[in-house]
């Protein structure tokens, strides 16, 4: 058969998945935003029904027949590509034995259930068995997978392909020793901000309504995409062209909302951005985890936490502020929205102490898939660390190891990512800083600039690149922590003044 | 192999067509609700592909060897009516080769676009070169299917088995004469209601509120659907635990929302009702067009739109409306919303022309089936009927043969079913009658005695039953015109006074 037919045949087979891959996604975001209660159950199976169609699709010996007749022989270099990703997906899949993958499957989706009950009674010894299956299952997989120094490496590269643990180990305590020295610095300070002067009622209506104008203003396609209200928010593409964001309100604290949808929107601009031309392939998202999180941190942070950003938009904060903010100044809003302070819960972290939870996690992953630790001493572990680096004590497992999710879904190696992104979304940062003067581009609130920065130097790209072969082309170095403490010292310096 | 894993393996089997169609109406509805529209373009090729899929299980070699190892052989009645449905659709499908199958289905969703150009244009040489197409297509299906009388039966199958064109040509000029004379009696009249106290401004919060409390009190279970504004309202079952509910809005005119609510509503508690021992099988779904439509209707009409019904809920209503409905009385808005006139669109029509609108279509489109009439001929003909039947004369195709989007979505023989909902309605509503004091009941609000006669009698059946079947077994005796014109007689001489 001719080259050309094959590609042909190979790409008509990427949109069965394709086809697959969007039903799916409206049925998570259904889920989460809309659907009624009791039909759920119901919706498990025929969530189940198609997970299990893609999982077929992408090892079938079909599949394995594209791999080897157009790898490295097309000169098309989206297929190459494609045919790479389906290859590493293949490999991946058929080393997992398929009653070990479905037992899998049932066990994470049981677990993810116990974990909220456990969470509800804050007693991790009702995931504790759960738990501990799902740590020998990933062991078992990573030994499937192969590595080569670490056996959690083969656990980390399903979501940050190329970084390893001696990645991890070279960045993390240099960033760690910096940002605890930092840390002791605001904690001495004696000027503190007062976030109290936020909290006040705030209605939903008019929090919507100001998340609504500055996604506008960030160049987010509301003919490609839609703000949802949900519990957990998160942004979801079910195609290049419908990629969704969701948020929460809370009425008493605008920031969740405010914060939350700038972050999700910064997911959704990656998306939406990606080349049109590798629309149907598996290349059109979002290349890693910690590239995403990092443009989801750049508009949270790096944009939105910015000075300058206020000093254009608190007029129009403003505006739909109920009175109790009207008398506000910007030199008591700005320092009250960057607050530092150590606190038990990840997602409540502040820009400098959030890494510092991570790497909790890490730590104790690691440890858990490498034999060295057990589940069972999970909790104390997690307190001992949290008084270590943060300084605080959980009084229970609520507020310490069984607040997130990742665990009991089975995503060990996925923590990491969190605290990439943010190095990688400083990294960003400094370059970005070299070629315009972001700072005055902010406080302009000309972000069509710095979208089409991102768009020409990331987002475009979808899965066309690694990860760190992306943060190499942008920014001509390796991952470098420094890039993250100089933003942070220059930041609260002049927030706490030292 | 044992029976009971052939009955096994059939039930699994019809879990995965089950997936599929869960799938594909979450994707319409939201596409109708909520989906960003530059998202549509590749949403329709999942739609494509998705329903493909549907299309390979029913007509599969799998499919018909279930057929032959279980028909007349399982002893486990749910299985043996599932096999006879999918025996009648297997025999469907695959009567029509698979070419022509595809090209059917391109020229359905082309014409289908067409058609909203067309009417918006008021255009109708637009459509008329899809429409022969079209028209050709389904006379050729016709006679694959086959039929004994008459070739329009085969198309009518479809939608209301069971129902020929004998019955129709029985029913339909006996009811015409009917309708026509107490049409004639009621332009007489000296008494006239006047809608135009119904006219004022109402916001959308309000109405919306107000349809949801009715839709509460009719029974509907809101953890098992949920409301929603669309431009064309609907009811969709995903799933027995997930049945929704659109409507749409007009702040000048309150009927269209509530109205249209309470007849959505109808349809969707004979979904939530059906036996749950028919789940994820195709039997659990209404049993036909017709028998679906008189659910709808019979909330919309025979409740909504009864006295006692306003007598109960008018001080409800008042508390939702606006100043300028606070003066009104019961005497006069009874009447109002019952007023009775030929107008041009069947979907704005009263209770009582509108059986006359669908007369008028079929009698067009049994003629196009059997080559009595062209398909360049409709407008005129139309036109012609229109006058004939109604007194009143479309001035554009817009008003007249453009307005219903039936028949370039190729479904020729579905327009008797809306006629037919009514005249079973009205048999019920005759039977129930006898057995409860119903205008009583309607008076009181008591809704659930209603709803558990219409879930006994027909709700909980699903496709156990066929359409004539339930009418036979709840009001013994065949279908009867009659009882839609003592209903019609009776509720309009009180109204308008002969």
């Amino acid at each position: 058969m001719e080259i050309k037919q094959i590609e042909q045949q190979f790409l008509d087979y990427l949109k069965q998945q394709n086809a697959y891959e969007e039903a799916l996604s409206l049925m998570y975001w259904d889920l989460r935003t809309k659907a009624p209660k009791k039909g759920a159950e119901q919706r498990a199976e025929v969530i189940g029904f198609l997970s299990q169609k893609m999982h077929e699709l992408s090892t079938s010996d079909e599949m394995k027949s594209y791999i080897d007749q157009l790898k490295g022989v097309t000169d098309n270099a989206i297929i190459q590509k494609s045919v790479e990703v389906c290859e590493e997906e293949y490999e991946k899949n058929n080393k997992i034995p398929n009653d070990e993958f479905k037992a899998y499957k049932m066990l994470q989706s049981k677990a993810e259930s116990i974990w909220e009950e456990a969470r509800e009674q804050s007693d991790f010894s009702l995931l504790q068995p759960y738990l501990e299956k799902l740590v020998a299952y990933n062991k078992k997989f990573a030994t499937y997978w192969g590595y080569e120094d670490h056996i959690y490496d083969a656990l980390l590269h399903q979501y940050e392909p190329g970084v390893t643990t001696k990645t991890l180990d070279r960045v993390f305590p240099e960033l760690r020793k910096e940002l605890t020295a930092l840390l002791n610095k605001i904690k001495k300070s004696t000027v503190q901000p007062d976030p109290s002067i936020l909290q006040h009622a705030f209605n939903k209506e008019n929090q919507q309504a100001f998340s609504l104008e500055i996604l506008e203003r960030m160049g987010y396609d509301f003919e490609a995409g839609r703000l949802d209200e949900t519990v957990h928010p998160f942004a979801i593409s079910l195609n290049p062209n419908d990629v969704r964001v969701t948020t929460r309100y809370d009425e008493d604290d605008f920031r969740m909302a405010v914060f939350g949808t700038i972050h999700e929107g910064g997911h959704a601009l990656y998306e939406q951005n990606i080349d049109k031309k590798l629309a149907l392939t598996p290349l059109a998202t979002g290349t890693s985890m910690g590239i995403h999180e990092s443009q989801s941190l750049f508009w949270e942070n790096f944009v939105a936490r910015n000075e300058g950003f206020w000093t254009n938009h608190f007029d129009l904060f403003k505006s739909y502020a109920p009175a109790a903010f009207q008398h506000l100044t910007l030199d008591e809003f700005y320092p009250a929205i960057n607050e530092v302070k150590p606190s038990f819960i990840r997602i409540e972290a502040d820009e400098l102490t959030y890494s510092l939870h991570i790497m909790i996690r890490y730590e104790l992953e690691k440890a858990l898939i490498s034999g060295e630790i057990e589940v069972k001493d999970l909790p104390r572990l997690w307190n001992d660390k949290m008084e270590e680096y943060l300084g605080i004590r959980p009084s229970s497992d609520k507020e310490g190891v069984l607040q997130d999710i990742h665990w009991s879904a089975g995503n060990f190696g996925y923590f990491p990512s969190y605290a990439l992104g943010y190095m990688y979304a400083a990294q960003f940062h400094h370059t970005l800083k070299q070629e315009l003067d972001v700072d005055q581009i902010i406080k302009k609130g000309d972000f069509e600039q710095i979208k089409a920065w991102l768009t020409k130097h990331i987002h475009k790209y979808g899965k066309m690149k690694k990860p760190l072969a992306i943060l190499e082309d942008v920014t001509h170095e390796p991952l470098n922590p420094s890039y993250l403490v100089s933003y942070l010292t220059d930041k609260y310096s002049r927030i706490y003044n030292f």
